[in-house]
């Protein structure tokens, strides 16, 4: 779970990183707390700032961003989901 | 090995998690104490609320969601296991 | 490395962890002294309780696991050794 | 995300990081405080020393440095990106 | 990057294991401090005691250890250079 705080501009990338968009995230807890140290994530479901959202890392982040090539795609780090609500 | 706290409702999400219960979990240590900040998981064997369970990451984790269909499936973390008890 | 410190019983799981001893371990340092949090890990080299091991985590685990059927093995953590003596 | 803060040179190493530039990297958060421990990195962007930059680890990090031979390549760390601004 | 204090000896292990030099490696960050807590890792370069060190874990760190035959190799992290200088 993660907060979208931010997105970071980089020109000279990965050719796999261009087109994406890099949003800045701040790991949550379900009461909306940070715990854990800001990351970059490539944003798949069109989230926008402030929103919580859902994180994937590894093979399953490359599997959101290309769905058909992952094989040349460096992602590790992927928005998979706008979280609606916490239910507890 | 983490306890059941709760759900997250997200509609806006990748397809590869539609239809998957995914839940609030808290890590634990083998007296019930929190350790780390808490996950989501994509529940595989009908766990609920405060039970405690067994995780699993990465390419583990979807080998647990999509039997066989691993190849699109996004996701990092499943519960693979409900605890009936700890022997120490 | 780790010192095994039980073992938890689960009958409602994933069927590829059916007939697995899974271990609590709990991470220690060449001194013995316990760093990070407990996990649980499956046995695979006959450790019993109170024991230093190795664990691997990952892939390396399956292949631990499941030397020939790691495709439906969603395990993510073994003991692959016993360590008998720390040299330093 | 993460900060350069130099390099280190190593001659008896795996033959797959061979003419590799092996860059120190102090992981930060988007206000350029350092978070976690530093790490090294393979550059693969032309990141200089003082650059912010977008690292991935694990398979991400081998497709950035060996696009076409990453069966044999250990890395495990890559630079992909150089952040030109972090937008809040 | 860590620094080698020791190694394991353990004879009841993983076939894959079998004949490898498991050393204890101490993480640290650039000026020499320990930073998070020792693990084991295998040898893929000749390193000693005291001497400074490069590491990779997960699959990076079976293609060092087993060029041709990752397929049944366990192994998680592995020592693949020597640092001889940190330049910053």
């Amino acid at each position: 779970m993660a907060k979208v705080i931010g997105s970071v501009v980089s020109t000279q990338k990965d050719p796999s990183l261009i087109g994406r968009k890099l949003m800045i995230v701040q790991p949550i807890d379900s009461d909306g707390k940070p715990v854990r140290s800001e990351e970059v994530a490539a944003d798949t479901v069109g989230a926008g700032i402030g929103e919580f959202v859902l994180l994937v890392r590894g093979a399953g982040a490359r599997k959101a961003t290309s769905k058909y090539d992952v094989k040349n795609d460096v992602n590790d780090c992927s928005i998979v989901g706008i979280i609606d609500s916490f239910d507890k």
